[in-house]
């Protein structure tokens, strides 16, 4: 058995999260199926972190064992192959039931011919695990902080039209790092069997038209990101201090906290192993 | 009778263009007729720059005049309401026509609910005219300059997976300003009267894994931008040296250039007035 471990960039928007399911798509399920079609091998996917519907990433990991030795990069080109293929399937699908209704093919310009990609392909020694192994892992939100939203990043951003105080919101974050228990911005469905996780940095800047979260920490609970930057923009629009945010932390409580911020703006940056 | 000025962001994708055509889609009559709808009133709008088939802007200038006194608030948000209700209708349009093939209903999900977004209205004096007044134009062309496309940038960049060579791209993009017959990046098609213009800045910078270029003057040629980046293409991989670049210029023969680099990676910055 070899092991690979590849990298993966991948648009959320029309998948159900990363975890294979029945009756719905999936990240894994997409990738398991072309490597099955390439190699003709069931083989099982191992990630980094796994993500939620609509949760985008660029830097996702992931690990896989396959009889035989493929060279690597074969096996990279013949996923993507195997995905553009599914893709292009796809979007013919679409265009021949739509043969009756034209006015509305033009917008089919819009669904991207691949939206997975395999960025790198590489053999690794049995003992690597795309999760086990992992020591850090980076996430970014952006929240696009205008009036009006964006034609050109829409399904990237969050869209807030209300004036956020980034100093604020600056302080707040600070609040987040070091070692506690996040049970306030942890999800009800949350399998983590402990509460309390480490953040290594936490990082807010504007850039243009944008407020950017950094976030960074060996591992996080279920929509823990999505929850706190809910909770920052509360900060941020003056619906609550910073003193309240840190309160909210303390009180070890998700009912206190705010809501679970869209999963459009998220993504998943990269590992550290 | 008052003028109004408009500023607006779209994504090219799935519109012929700016200018308004028989039996295609365009940014310039998707906007009309939002304010016909809201204003009653037949109107003609004028840009401060045409834009090409796919083409993006985040920053594009119009005017039209309305009889009567329309808020010109109300105005944005009518237009606004308008093309979101159309892009909605589109959008229904194709589920309906899917009613019968629903595995490809999820991407769906990539279609955007408003792909041209009026980002400010104003009334202004009949003496200002969108294109006439325009005293600087700005452009931006982003190349994914990197082994494997990217997932979450499709229709935003021009992916060239050979290595550039940025600095000497940079050298030649610097031969562009000033005052220059610019004949050899000229599109047959273009309709100015004289092929010299004068560039004011022409600058190309690495951003992560994207090579920009940014360039601005009063006015350019048709394909201009995409012209000189398939140009300056052949300096990065090589192909030609910075040299021959400055020979091309001079040339004025649109055959000793390279190919017109995609649409996808261009947009329409902004306006100086």
């Amino acid at each position: 058995m070899t092991r690979y471990k590849i990298t993966i960039e991948y648009d959320g928007t029309a998948y159900n999260g990363w975890q294979r399911q029945k009756d719905a798509s999936s990240v894994q399920s997409a990738i398991e199926s072309a490597i099955a079609s390439f190699c003709q091998q069931d083989v099982v996917l191992f990630c980094s972190g796994r993500t939620d519907s609509g949760v985008h990433a660029v830097g996702q990991v992931a690990h896989f064992d396959l009889e035989g030795d493929f060279d690597p990069y074969k096996v990279m080109t013949g996923i993507n192959n195997y995905l553009r293929e599914q893709c292009l399937k796809k979007i013919r699908g679409i265009s021949n039931a739509l043969r009756e209704s034209p006015y509305v093919l033009e917008k089919l310009a819009y669904i991207p011919i691949q939206d997975i990609i395999i960025l790198d392909c590489e053999t690794v020694n049995n003992s690597f695990h795309a999760r086990f192994s992992a020591k850090k892992r980076f996430y970014k939100y952006r929240i696009l902080n205008r009036k009006r939203p964006s034609a050109l990043r829409y399904n990237r951003v969050w869209h807030v039209y209300e004036d956020l105080n980034l100093e604020k919101m600056q302080k707040a974050s600070k609040l987040l790092i070091g070692t506690h228990d996040f049970s306030s911005f942890r999800d009800s469905d949350c399998q983590a069997k402990s509460p309390i996780k480490t953040i290594d940095e936490a990082t807010l800047y504007k850039q243009d038209d944008e407020i950017i979260f950094e976030i960074s920490g060996k591992s996080f609970l279920h929509h823990m990101v999505r929850n706190i930057i809910g909770t920052l923009k509360m900060v941020g629009n003056g619906k609550i201090s910073v003193a309240d945010f840190g309160r909210i932390l303390k009180a070890k409580d998700r009912t206190k906290a705010g809501v679970t911020a869209p999963a459009s703006g998220l993504c998943f940056m990269n590992v550290g192993y």
